[in-house]
């Protein structure tokens, strides 16, 4: 690890205060924002985010808010993902693409209502991508990113301690679904999300100044629950085969690719952008994956860059994540395999910082 | 300061391992890339640049290239800048602006053709709007990142390095222009231009492969002139007011309120997004402009966040930029001012993280 330099263009958030208080010890950027990877240690971070309840600063998910006519529209040509039978009250998993298919995000879409969306993004100005597309289509939609800070409570305990500060009724929130619920006055789009395999929800924070006041008082309503700050952590959304945008895929990779051909509805995404290019991708499949992959031997380092991935000595893909796992006892990784060693069995060598390993196609993830 | 996590979504550039040799201490994230802000700290860094020359990783100013019969027109409809009269060979700062005249970036266009053109970033995805637009508007061009990296060199030095390596002819290159010359058989884009005012060159390296065989080039040819590794300098360019998107500017922002209103010419600029809105501020004027600011007393800590201006304890601003300078012996710093209170020799207040300090707008920068 290096030092990051702070300014002004690495945004804080409205929570900033509150993770320092718990004694942050590592960020990274996203969104032009800052985000905790650190508090104790990644492994004590995973042990805990598995056993007790965390609190997360998540507000670099920033959201691109669509409203007018023509927003559920314009949220159609985004996604080759079908909308049309998604209600009020729902969020969707939605691969965004370019017009040769190219991820270029992959986002959560919330139905706020018929005529106004969020999209809480990850890691690229996909507001750029969304307001070109509509000044360039003429479309009645307003677009931009609203005062809206996620902040997202995980763990096993999350129900327990949102039940405490909301009320009995968060209880009732299905996976993927939100309501909004009253906090001092403000009404909080709570859905039950968020980047772990733990359980919790994301509590969509509008409104910078009750930031601090609904962080204070979730640490206080947790406290008999050994509640802590956290963040994504690396270990676990590996073992859960939670994708990062920037990581395991880029504006290269097609949805079919990343294995998330399944939120894709092309045929029926009428207007989608990208629709002839995955349609052709859907006829033939793609020709490379994103697997599980274990690596054999002591823990590996960081993954900085692609690591290759080699058969026979030939390059049949990259490892683009990869951390040990205390609980699986192996290191776990992801990657992106050709359909020649794709199959679960498969062994590959990888080289590593730590030199070379071997490498197994696991047929499913660590969950 | 704190510790930086690193990952694949913080991208390596092709100078990397030359940065690391040199004992890069500290990053910023830019453009999903490592930029590295301090080698040996960043007082030295500054004395260095004013003194002898560097070697910059500035591979984060990443190219947008639009190719095809549609890239002047769809490169004009991106700026309030009038492009008809620019050659090829010549290099533009052009402000680029939404439908409402809020700046999405500033970068550089370098003219490689009439109908291909490099844009060279500031900190935004701005591929993505160029995308949408071509898209949206059904314009017959190529819009993508290609792999190019550029490498600047900097400082009183610079020619003498560049000539070294380059020959003598590069120091017929006049400023904001661009030349091509050959490295190891390959052309490369070679312009006087730069983000420090000590003089100097950007090398657009296009093909990683080449990246660290010319970084040791230069490194081996300026031995004798004292070269190290450099970065951007907080110091120099905040002295020699050179604005950082993100930092002094938004998309919030016009660029008339940046003191960008020399670069609009927006009643030729036909076909530019934002011409309504940019037309209606040139006619009444900003309401606030950045403007060089010192700060007294001691030497200030980093501005993360905004620092409120006050006058008689009511906000007309806020600082975005500020460090102490040991040339000028004072705090130099940038910030946005209300009309009311922007005139030089104007006196106001600034809440600092080290108290409430006295301020004095600045007739100009510190060049």
């Amino acid at each position: 690890m290096t030092q990051l330099s702070h300014s002004r263009r690495l945004r804080r958030t409205p929570f900033s205060k509150g993770v320092e208080d718990f004694g942050v010890k590592s960020y990274t950027v996203y969104n032009h924002m800052l985000l905790p990877t650190v508090f104790r240690s990644v492994e004590e971070d995973y042990h805990h985010l598995k056993q007790a309840v965390q609190i997360w600063d998540v507000s670099c998910e920033r959201q691109i808010e669509l409203r007018g006519p023509d927003a559920s529209r314009l949220m159609q040509h985004l996604t080759p993902r079908d909308l049309r039978s998604m209600q009020v009250g729902q969020c969707y998993y939605v691969p965004i693409v370019d017009e040769t298919g190219g991820m270029l995000n992959d986002p959560v879409a919330v139905k706020l209502a018929d005529d106004r969306w969020w999209i809480s993004i990850a890691d690229s100005d996909l507001l750029y991508w969304v307001k070109g597309l509509a000044y360039g289509e003429r479309l009645d939609v307003l677009v931009d990113e609203p005062d809206v800070s996620p902040l997202a409570v995980q763990g096993p305990l999350a129900e327990d301690l949102m039940a405490d500060v909301f009320g009995d009724a968060v209880r009732n929130i299905r996976f993927f679904r939100f309501g909004t619920f009253d906090f001092q006055g403000r009404n909080l789009v709570i859905a039950r999300s968020g980047y772990s395999k733990q359980g919790g929800f994301e509590i969509y924070v509008e409104g910078s100044d009750i930031g601090m006041p609904l962080w204070n008082a979730l640490v206080e309503a947790g406290k008999s629950m050994d509640v802590h700050a956290g963040c994504p952590n690396l270990i676990e959304r590996i073992e859960g085969g939670l994708l990062s945008y920037g990581n395991d895929m880029t504006d290269d990779n097609t949805p079919h690719e990343c294995g998330l051909g399944k939120f894709c509805n092309t045929q029926a995404a009428i207007g989608c952008v990208g629709r002839d290019a995955l349609l052709r991708v859907a006829k033939e499949g793609p020709v490379q994956q994103l697997r599980p992959i274990s690596i054999e031997g002591d823990a590996v380092s960081v993954c900085k860059e692609f690591w290759p991935l080699l058969s026979d000595g030939k390059r049949v893909g990259r490892i683009s994540s990869a951390a040990w796992s205390p609980d699986f006892n192996t290191n776990v990784a992801i990657g992106m395999v050709r359909m020649t060693n794709w199959d679960a069995g498969t062994k590959l060598h990888v080289e590593t910082p730590d030199g070379l390993r071997t490498a197994t196609v696991q047929p499913k993830f660590w969950i």
